[in-house]
């Protein structure tokens, strides 16, 4: 394993067309933090399984494209090489890319919009990473939410543009106490692994398998927060009287496993202090996924990685030394 | 009184326990920019008396553990200690724990949310403060706006948690012209001291008269502005036409007397520039505050002390030189 | 017409009203980006043509009102010397002027609130350059947006204060498609023409006329950006399926004008890669135009000119060296 990186890493140093992929692989890698070919090899792997599973071919079709795009737009741009290199343009515009085949219809229009979304992804990346530099903090997932968003709500606006699997727009009501279920254990793993699937926009139990293999290509720690944040997420989120199938569909609980990953094994070297204060962001995390279940419901668009994006910023904000 | 005082603070000084009394009582103060254990004895007897009146003890309770959570959640981070004696990092906290009981059911996992509120405002409070700095400028209440508008969102999706003196989310109508009546004298005086209480989520006239007393032990002039400010809040929102019942209810009155406050007596010297500043300051948060109720009628929450924090940073930003 | 210019500018300098005068035309040029009394004048004839033609005079004369209290206002503050000459607070008051009127009814409150409007849109302008000023980026018109949606929102709030010609707020539904017409070329022409007189809220042909007279004056270059990105946006907006009606009232296009102008001739020098990012940013305006429509449909107000600013700000905040 070892020896087959080695001889990639110089493979794709001299060959132009295998360095693309290579950054290509390190976006979609970047998605889960991991800067490395074969965890971005395996998280593809893993997207096209479930999308092809579910017979939605054009959502992984889409993910590649918007990170071919991304890269082009950036080689093109005045980047940072070694930011580039490791494809810090490249994975906002992957989940770009797989999340606007998920939520609208397959036309011709919607190969306009994910194009179009995947060159702007780098440049909001760019603004996004310069804005919050300013603090001393990432741009994470941010720019990739903010265009899908944008893109989302302006499918309302055009008949060219279907938004066939978008909630609806409404007025914000308590979820009824009969939608909130004792799980059943089948129930409980199954929810922990397709959390871990959702952060692809897909729930699939071996893309999951996948997805976790990829994270301990890269780290084994993230492979580990990953397991206990989907397994604690669950947890907290039943507690809390949750709605069942959301729990199961593994949406309380993709933020979560992003923002332990990336203040347990990313942002902070593992250790006493930071597992906690990562503990802490993590059920923070799905508390604020409920809150943005409900603010986001007079807009009809989904939360995606929102909740994590904002809890990561402000445990992050504060600089704490935690070693 | 003086003596009291200078006894007070060489006790608290030497031993812990008061030390740590100290700093909570601070932490109250500080609700009205008070850095000061008198002031914040007299408001916390003040929220005492009204929620106990009121027949709401949780809520009473609720503020004096949010604040006590903050406080040992920021002697355990890295936080400035001059800060932390000033009751800087407790008084978001104080009006989170004040906040969800009033606006959610008692139950086992709404004092779990008082405690998660209490330490994440901590965390917001370090992050606000670094953000704001960029721009010489305070974070005031908006950690614990940010942290109770995410609390009472995910209310809404978890069975757990009821929202049960929440405002229904809804389309946003104008007002009906019959809600707008002449105001009798009784009315006027006791919307000005409810307007007082309000600041801390609660309308009481005696819990006023409390919160007056500790605001004149702190600063002469912060007293007599709130009173000011809340005379002319009132009659600026009578005469555009506001909702009688609010007015009368303190609810267009608390946030134009923070505004006041904090522009004629913390951030500029008292003088005939600075009260004009602040004069036009107070009424733009009364039209400002009837903004944030049509903005927030969508999501369902309450709007806090939201007018004051976007004015007052507003009014503050430019960084003008009022002496 | 050099000469005439040349004998303003000495004119000007020396006496005080004619200052007062050339700063004020300075501000009406600056809405779109013309640091030039003549562009000003031909801006101001335009409106006043506009709003005498549809009958309401009090449009014209709120803009005119809303610029000369905000030049008061800057003069009185401690204010940048050359920003208050070249008319920098005055552009987004006299905006202010402009669309109160046209979306409230005429009161004596509406004048309150629009004086009241142009004193904070300075104050909103001083700070919101203080912010973007970090990364190197201008206010645009965000301070115009900010102060006219909070007044508008607070319209709904105070039964003194009519919304006429608000938008009515609810759920955002998509556009039935047989509200997206194939267009007559005698609508196209119109549609281009009006999108030239929406940047300062009114459709009419002969107000566009003058605009675009005013443009050219002060750079030949705004004047065929304008016209070209008029085109572009409608023909993008036709394809994918806007509402007919939109695009000819000329609210689809005024955004995206007002993004080519900044982006092609004011922040970079027009060449070819300039003009390439100016149009990749047009046409983004375009349909992230259509996202702020569903964004604001739950609030009841209009996007003014909010895409122009969020799309101008994400392609400025890079700091791309485009020569």
């Amino acid at each position: 394993m070892e020896r087959l990186l080695n001889w990639w890493e110089k493979s794709s140093q001299s060959a132009s067309p295998l360095h693309f992929v290579d950054i290509v692989l390190r976006g979609i890698g970047q998605v889960m933090f991991q800067n490395n070919p074969l965890s971005g090899l395996l998280f593809l792997t893993a997207v096209c399984w479930g999308s092809f599973a579910a017979g939605v071919p054009q959502v992984a079709i889409g993910g590649l494209l918007g990170v071919v795009v991304a890269t082009v737009t950036a080689q093109s741009l005045n980047v940072d090489e070694e930011a580039l290199g490791a494809g810090l343009y490249g994975y906002n515009a992957y989940l770009v890319g797989i999340a606007l085949p998920t939520f609208l219809a397959t036309s011709p229009l919607l190969w306009f919009y994910l194009v179009l979304g995947a060159i702007v992804s780098v440049i909001v990346t760019l603004g996004t990473a310069k804005v919050m530099t300013t603090w001393g903090v990432a741009a994470l997932t941010a720019p990739f939410i903010l265009v899908t968003w944008l893109l989302l709500l302006s499918a309302y606006a055009f008949s060219g543009i279907h938004g066939d699997a978008l909630p609806a727009s409404g007025q914000i009501v308590p979820i009824p106490a009969e939608a909130a279920n004792p799980l059943a254990i089948a129930d409980f793993v199954d929810g922990i692994l397709v959390s871990i699937s959702q952060v692809f926009v897909k729930g699939n139990g071996i893309a999951a398998l996948l997805i976790l293999i990829g994270l301990a290509a890269g780290s084994l720690a993230a492979a580990g927060l990953a397991l206990a944040a989907a397994m604690i997420s669950i947890i907290i989120a039943h507690a809390l009287g949750a709605e069942s199938q959301l729990i199961t569909a593994g949406l309380v609980g993709f933020n979560p496993i992003l923002t332990a990953i990336a203040l347990g094994s990313v942002f902070y070297r593992p250790g006493s202090r930071a597992i906690a204060y990562a503990l802490l962001a993590t059920i923070v995390t799905v508390v604020f996924q409920g809150a943005m279940v409900s603010a986001l419901t007079p807009f009809g668009i989904p939360t995606l990685t929102a909740s994590f994006v904002l809890v990561t910023w402000l445990f992050l904000l504060p600089g704490q030394k935690l070693d």
